[in-house]
């Protein structure tokens, strides 16, 4: 499984595509902007002139879009235009790795087992630092035996791969992981916050937290207080990182799928409008770990 | 340092109290309750008639009683009878280890400095089963001498001595991170249902968001769903551990305390709220991971 | 304008429908189920094979549908079956009174506009109860001379017929207004439960909000608190009126809403949560009101 | 009774105090601050030392102070320095304006019962230009036959006298109503900001809502958009009105009242949350309608 189609070369899809590259994969590659498709071809890939042209003859197809909207379109196609599943001639092994939202994962997945094609989704943790690095965490919905064929593929981008369960339940498990991401994100500000106004040190709180029942992956690898931990956002003015706006949107995400499956949470849906609200702060592309800002004592007016 | 008093043998202070005597140390005790002295006085333990009884002639003199109220009794006094305080002709150093507002804890301790005692407040965390097994974890508020000296009795009792800073810290730490463990709680118990509702098999998911960024202590040593662990309450129908009053008692106590430093706290204020509906509906003695409950599917009246 | 093509016969349609009818109209009519176009043939209505039938020769067509699939599917068609819209032959003024997601409503609209058709979104309050005695309030979005041209009818069925602006502001304006009024009705049984919790007689404070800033809808025409008031869902457990589903319905849309339009409603989204919560404790088909009951003290387990 | 004490001469006490001068009372003043006591000195009141020199032998003692811990100093005393109860030689009728915590003042209601006063809690909603105009609203707590006897005098003051029930009712009802009032008015902002993003003209659908279910007070003489109604504080920066600082306090009080009586707010919480958070903004002096800001955008940083 050497020729590889890569569709959708944004901030992820790049770095990705020029793992692929490195790994010794055949590229066939397509984005909406040609810019990008050029930045590959010189790594080395077959620069194509649309998705499908790239899929074609490809035994492996990897999107990479920013929104449901966007991978509907691709394989399901819209209007008057078919998409990949109703043009390809070949079936290849599809593995959608955008996040979007489980329902419509599920939709896809659907027609294209109709069509006779095995299909993966495979969204990804780790942000652009991880793609770079080639080591991104997928988290994978499909068939096992899917998921073993296309393993040495995801293997030459990340270093976790994640089995979920059938189609939909990656984008299902990671809007759950990203949800509670975002609930012990925000408790940690306000905890490290509270504990400011009664005048601990944050350093000394962040370590006793550490070493009992407080602790969480936000504590301990990604702490929001500007100077606890060196090499994370909080301490560069919350530049690079995982942005508020995809968070927010990661949110969204969880929302919806709570409402479609009748869920209650309560502390998932305040954390989705305490984020939207940071957006509307002009805030949106800060990292997410900004939150904090929301909880800090400003100048009065 | 040798002669210790203990006062107040509830389910937290009376095995305390017996891991002290197992390591040596002469015990003067006193609870309200004789059933509790006499259990302790066939241990080993000198039972006492009062308070003041127990500490005169002590070095060390540790409390552990259920609420602020109780310690500022105890160490104040109130309306006609004077406290430990004012009534004590030696100098003992003081810890109380009860769990208690912040302020109310940097109160008695500042009368306590003003009258030449030490002072240490070392609230718990670990339950009664770390009080037995001599596992608890302390955090410490107060000076860092004082407590050097306190260390050793403190280990015949639990693993981790953590100093939170001066007086009243360790009251103000514990407060910070059970407001937290509380919203990382809640967290995990939305995520795990919703992932259930989206078709997600718990144990799955809840290895996925371990290996991910939605990692917390909840997840890792507490799941809240019943059958995806074992030897938690989740898995013995909520029984045992630490019960939803208890956490709605230190929820208020971080609500509280962040009342008074003008703190925001949405997730803690609405963690407040859930864990005082969950007692509400007359679920206040199961354990505090039971809050899974305001989740879940129940059948249609 | 005296030929009415009424499809969507439910619980709402189907009086409305009676009252177009007791108001002189001729109407065609159509429902999936057949019981309910029998119904309103008894009526005086002529029955109709489908919802083109119906549309096709009236001056007017209003749908009654429960969800914004459902106008989708009439007006737009779906996957092998055109809409409305596509094979009409004649230009009938349309009216959705289905409540649905003001972009759906919007994209509906547009389409209709493309292809020649005047079109008003009119969602109704006032439950059934209105429906039957023709009181229903219309909020209304589209052009307001088409508006004027359908007022006669609308106000065969309602009372009060509000303009809320441009096509899919009517829909706009029921979400806004719905997730106001889940958050006063929570708000006031919070307030009437604390309240009650102090010691307080519930009809007292009731009254005494009434003549305060506390005064609210929910708290003047529906006391949430059983035997404040009489014939109110409360006083009658929490029978009739509007159920606990529809409310979860409306709330879901403005979610969704918020959502789109980048908006941070944290009391909406958890007034949402909360009824989502209602829901799954199995009391989805109670009166709204009945969230009194996750506030109360009910007996330990 | 036409010799009343006056205590507490702040921005509400002072115009207060003047209207029951201008009533014909003849008025006995005390403050801490003497700019204050001097200024009603001019309109005719007699200029006292002390509380306890003012309510010397006056018939009827009013005390209208910031908080509980004053009603209580100056009623209970005080470490070395005994209250009114303690030292007053008559028995006027007391009654405490101010707003405390229900506990509080349930707590010197029984102090003062004890020692033969009779006493009523009777704080006053309508801020300074309801001082001012002697058109605020009692909320009044105790017996029946002393607000009877009390009434002429609150009257002289306010337009409406509401009884809510016996000793420390006032307070508890003014509790409920504020924090019902905080839940509608961030509602409010959250449905008309997402009404404007979703394209709705605010003055439109504030007009449909006050003729809908999301009808409530801060609607109806309140509106928190700026330009929708004149002569609110919305209208002209929101300065005036009712600062965010106070509704902040009132707030803490109701979390306080809940957390006693074991009650879940979580609206209530969560609004609690937000007003906090809109004062940590720097923004507790302006009008409690400028929590609207929360939820409109701001340029992008």
């Amino acid at each position: 499984m050497k020729k590889v189609a890569f569709i959708g070369l944004g901030h992820m899809g790049s770095p990705m595509a020029q793992n692929l590259i490195k790994a010794g994969y055949s590229l066939q590659v397509y984005d909406l902007v040609p810019e990008a498709v050029q930045s590959l071809e010189q790594a080395g890939a077959l620069a194509c002139e649309s998705a499908l042209d790239a899929a074609e003859g490809a035994e492996l197809v990897i999107t990479m879009l920013p929104a449901s909207e966007h991978s509907k379109s691709v394989y399901l196609g819209q209007a008057d235009q078919p998409g990949l599943l109703a043009q390809l001639t070949s079936r290849p092994l599809l593995i959608d790795c955008s996040t979007i939202a489980p329902d419509v994962s599920r939709e896809i997945a659907a027609n294209a087992a109709e069509l006779g094609f095995a299909m993966l989704d495979a969204p990804v943790s780790g942000g652009t630092a991880g793609a770079i690095a080639g080591t991104l965490t997928f988290i994978v919905g499909g068939e096992a035996s899917d998921l073993e064929q296309a393993l040495p593929v995801l293997q030459a981008m990340g270093k976790n791969i994640l089995h979920a369960g059938a189609a939909g339940a990656g984008q299902a498990a990671k809007v759950c992981n990203n949800m509670l991401l975002a609930i012990h994100m925000i408790g940690t500000c306000e905890a490290l916050q509270l504990g400011a106004n009664l005048g601990l040190d944050p350093t000394v709180l962040s370590d006793i937290m550490l070493k009992s029942s407080g602790r969480n992956w936000s504590l301990e690898l990604y702490n929001p207080q500007p100077g606890v931990m060196e090499n994370v956002p909080a301490s560069r003015d919350y530049q690079g990182g995982f942005a508020v706006n995809l968070m927010n949107k990661d949110l969204g995400l969880s929302q919806e799928a709570a409402q479609q499956s009748h869920s209650s949470t309560p502390l998932g849906a305040l954390a989705k409008a305490l984020y939207q609200m940071q957006a509307k702060q002009g805030k949106g592309s800060l990292d997410f770990s900004s939150i904090m800002q929301l909880f800090v004592t400003q100048p009065t007016v």
